[in-house]
């Protein structure tokens, strides 16, 4: 009784939320007129941060000054700096998995203690890293050799998830500054398509399999790493190669669960560790990420990418609300989200190499913050969570921009632009612009957003061509018409580097977390997986029975009712198990 | 005056709208409740439609009889049938850009007449076709060589939105099928990265460029076809080649634009016309896709994947609403959006190669429906357009779909499912399951979003369980609650061919314009692309300016201010100038 009498208020029932709700309501109906607010000379030197390696521009946003205030009350209440330096500290902050959430120690610079149950936490991240380090060295220089002698040179990573999503981003934003020689694939997906494609063209000889999987039980790696062991072994075994040889050369692990991995045949000197408070979504800068990546761009440029979120961790946890970056762009996605109903969040890296972002940031904000519960266990009252997606600049402008732009839905847009480019192309001259300028001309997108075009200007613009009769206008005119005052930031940097691609990881995951911090929810567990996963167990047990009756050369029974939830289930299950669809005929015999 | 009266009324002031909206306003408070329902035996008989080639399952969706009622009113009211038959027949109900809407006519496999401006269209799609035929046939028999002699090996397509990202999908979801040896790159992005990635492997020997744009205008299309020329001709030109026999061996167009491709130094023989009844997103089964994909695949399966578009056309055409997969599922999705508020969708294909259909659907989606007038112009006064995104299964359950499950923002989700692999691996024994069994496990998550489960079932499982105290699963359960009544459909088809992948690009066609019927706007323009090229060609015109200085060996002149709305654009644009991000000085300098 008195527990629950101690809970702290529901964020929404405080006076910082209710100030930011009665805001919210005003600016439905009147928006922020970005047209007026632009004329200001301050707008863009207010509502923007300078630093070294990024410059943030929000001055597009829905927000003025005395919102900027409200929110940075509600940061305050929220105890948002509290909570995140008791994430950088190593309290446990995961409640429900009694974890520490620690990601950021595994990129500091420093050697300052960070302490998980009174133990120091960076001698042992040290240690990963000189480990993955000298591997790396070792395949790289060739001194490591396939079992038949040859050089590695294809790296394949077996994960999902967290174990895929972040590697790959960091993959493909970097492949600029690959080793020369060096390929690296990622295999997630259970489908046989994503292994069999994969590794369609390469050599055995010369492949690596990583495996990544915490527990080494997750269901899709598993059957994919059997998969890898069967393919290889195919491949290369005979009298002089041994599987057992063939395994250890060519399959390491990054996990923590030595028993399996041993079990599996590879040699444990070959596992990377990470640790419980390494959340699997949080985890690219972990072994995770340090081992594909080591292999595929050296470990100095891993390396870079530790430093570049190490960066922008040291930012977060320093700069004051009005310049900080993560916290700024959190808040204002709380602005958006809760007090403006814009729960959708459109993600335009202008640089195809950093096209993987977005999935990436999809799954950070989305198994993050898509939470029902308080840290308290009591339903929230309020949005939790944004849907993200995204893709690269300028192909989505000839794909979804139109929504964005005349639509009724309402998409808050994050554009990210770069002024240099990775691949230098075209002629850049007095008559013409060169790739990467003509890349960079789109960022207009977002001044066409925020200004828009009303139907007066439509109809002169019009008028002035002399092409329509004023009939035809008044026709057309409404069809062409933008509203702007449609929010959207900017985030530069200057360079695509490994730098920069290990700055957005952490700012990606700073800015997920200052909203988790603001719900009041756990940002790092994720039991909304849980359920599916079981109820896939049942289905399995269909198969099984159904397999050993096509071995026994019998018809395979089909279900007729599971339980009575089921039965949709029944059906589509039984359609799996004959190999065909459904019929009028199956769908009553279930019923 | 006498027009504005005879308008027809707007879909939301129709009895059939405001009955939905008050079984909506009912509906949210109080769902339709899974468990409930599905203990019918009829309920999946009477929610589920059973085809010759698809099995449509929306048992699990929030619809009762009375609802389906009532969808099947609003869709006689729109006129759905009427406006549907329009486009079919050719009429121009592009209005805003007075073109008829014809994809449908370029699968057609009668020889039935279909007249725009009394002229049939027939005859010359199936010109356009043997065309393509005769001209696949040739570079794949290794008859036309590339100018040193050797065969054509490398399709590298450019082209971007409409022409790139059907095509795109159909040729990764057919990739199993392609004729060995081809390989079909897509270059789309006008980053450099795009066409230097994709062409830094490829022997310009043996590859072939085809350049897609209707209006041969397109910026980033012509940029990167102008990249590829400058790249053939670097790599090949000698004595014995000129680059006008290199750029005629080694380029070919889909276009409809003449002059400007024979400028380009394209032989127009080798152009593969469309029409203006073509819109962009819509022109897959055009040359936009005919010619890439019948070097890649041959044509005889291009023909498949038009054979399965124009069933699903007839199945669109002819089947009565209770029993037509996109009437229903178009329908069901304005019930989700406009009645429950539910306008985000998840499109989840369960099979890696059909990882691209979700952005090609967001494209179809979100830029056919992304209006804010009706077809009269008149402001809509109801939501349109939905936010598609996915990811194939099983990916996404391990990012995105915690915040389905357990969010509070709602996602729709439609589950896609194949009964047989593309790739079959693992073993299918009494004790194991396959990768593509283990893969359709997971279409449990169907029930799992459908049926949830109760605080009580999640406290009843960990008591079973006996590791915690009754206060730890008091403070432990909320977590793990899944309230259920969330809505999916799952379409099952049997196997991931050309057929199938033709009839699921046609579904999504005929889905998105059920609804753009429905909202009677006009889902074939898209104005809303406008303002951002514009407004990129000022900043072009500085950049220009900025080259032409630095040719003349001054320093770039920075921009002050352009005008009074686009301040924040001075300072992001001068630091591209300069080549550095903006510090507190720029911001000030532009203010």
């Amino acid at each position: 009784m008195e527990a629950s009498v101690a809970l702290p208020k529901p964020i929404n029932k405080t006076l910082a939320w209710r100030a930011l709700q009665a805001a919210g309501l005003y600016r439905r109906v009147k928006p922020v007129n970005m047209r007026e607010v632009h004329k200001d000379p301050k707008r863009v030197e207010d509502y923007s941060v300078r630093t070294e390696h990024a410059y943030y521009d929000y001055s597009r946003q829905q927000v003025d000054s005395k919102i900027m205030w409200g929110l940075k009350q509600l940061v305050k209440v929220a105890d948002v700096r509290g909570k995140a330096e008791r994430m950088f500290s190593g309290e446990k902050i995961n409640h429900t998995e009694k974890r520490a959430v620690l990601h950021t120690a595994l990129r500091q610079q420093s050697d300052e203690p960070v302490k998980v149950d009174g133990k120091n936490v960076i001698p042992e991240v040290k240690k990963v890293l000189a480990q993955v380090k000298l591997f790396s060295e070792r395949v790289l220089s060739g001194e490591w050799k396939g079992v038949t002698g040859k050089k590695i040179k294809n790296i394949v990573a077996i994960g999902i998830g967290g174990s895929y999503l972040g590697p790959e981003y960091l993959a493909e934003a970097c492949k600029k500054y690959a080793k020369e020689g060096m390929t690296l694939r990622f295999v997630a997906n259970v489908d046989g398509s994503d292994f069999a494609q994969k590794t369609a063209d390469l050599d055995a000889e010369e492949t690596m399999f990583i495996v990544v999987s915490k527990t080494f039980t997750t269901a899709e790696t598993i059957k994919n790493a059997e998969a890898a062991k069967a393919w290889m072994i195919n491949k290369l075994e005979d009298d002089d190669h041994s599987s057992k040889d063939i395994v250890s050369k060519h399959f390491v692990a990054v996990s923590t669960a030595k028993e399996k991995v041993a079990k599996f045949g590879i040699d444990t000197n070959n596992m990377f560790g990470f640790w419980d408070w390494v959340g699997g979504r949080y985890s690219a800068t972990s072994a995770v990420g340090a081992v594909p990546l080591s292999l595929f761009l050296g470990y100095d440029k891993f390396e870079e990418i530790l430093k570049g979120a190490a960066w922008m961790d040291h930012h977060f946890r320093t700069a004051p609300f009005e310049k900080n970056i993560p916290m700024l762009a959190g808040t204002i996605d709380v602005w958006n989200s809760n007090f403006l109903g814009i729960n959708i969040r459109a993600l335009l890296a202008y640089l195809n190499p950093f096209s993987k972002l977005a999935p990436h940031t999809q799954q950070v904000e989305m198994e993050s913050n898509g939470k029902q519960v308080d840290i308290h266990g009591r339903r929230v009252g309020y949005t939790t969570g944004e849907v993200v997606f995204g893709e690269p600049g300028t192909n989505g402008q000839h794909s979804f921009y139109q929504l964005i732009h005349q639509g009724v839905l309402k998409v808050a847009c994050d554009f990210i632009g770069f002024i240099k480019p990775q691949y230098p192309l075209g002629t850049q001259s007095a008559t013409e612009v060169s790739h990467h300028q003509e890349l960079n001309t789109n960022l207009a997108q977002l001044d066409a957003l925020a200004f828009g075009k009303t139907l007066e200007e439509v109809k002169a613009g019009l008028r002035a061509e002399g092409k329509l009769t004023e009939e035809k206008i008044d026709a057309l005119a409404p069809h062409m018409v933008f509203d702007g005052n449609r929010p959207s930031s900017l985030l530069l940097v200057k360079e695509a580097t490994p730098f920069t691609a290990g700055l957005l990881l952490a700012f990606t995951e700073h800015r997920a977390a200052v909203k988790g911090f603001i719900w009041n929810i756990n940002s790092f567990d994720q039991w909304g997986v849980q359920l599916g996963k079981k109820l896939a167990v049942a289905v399995r047990k269909l198969f099984i029975r159904a397999n050993a009756a096509v071995e026994e050369s019998s018809q395979p029974e089909l279900v007729t009712t599971r339980d009575d939830l089921a039965r949709a289930s029944v059906v589509s299950n039984n359609a799996l198990i004959k190999g065909e669809l459904p019929t009028d005929e199956d769908v009553r015999n279930a019923a």
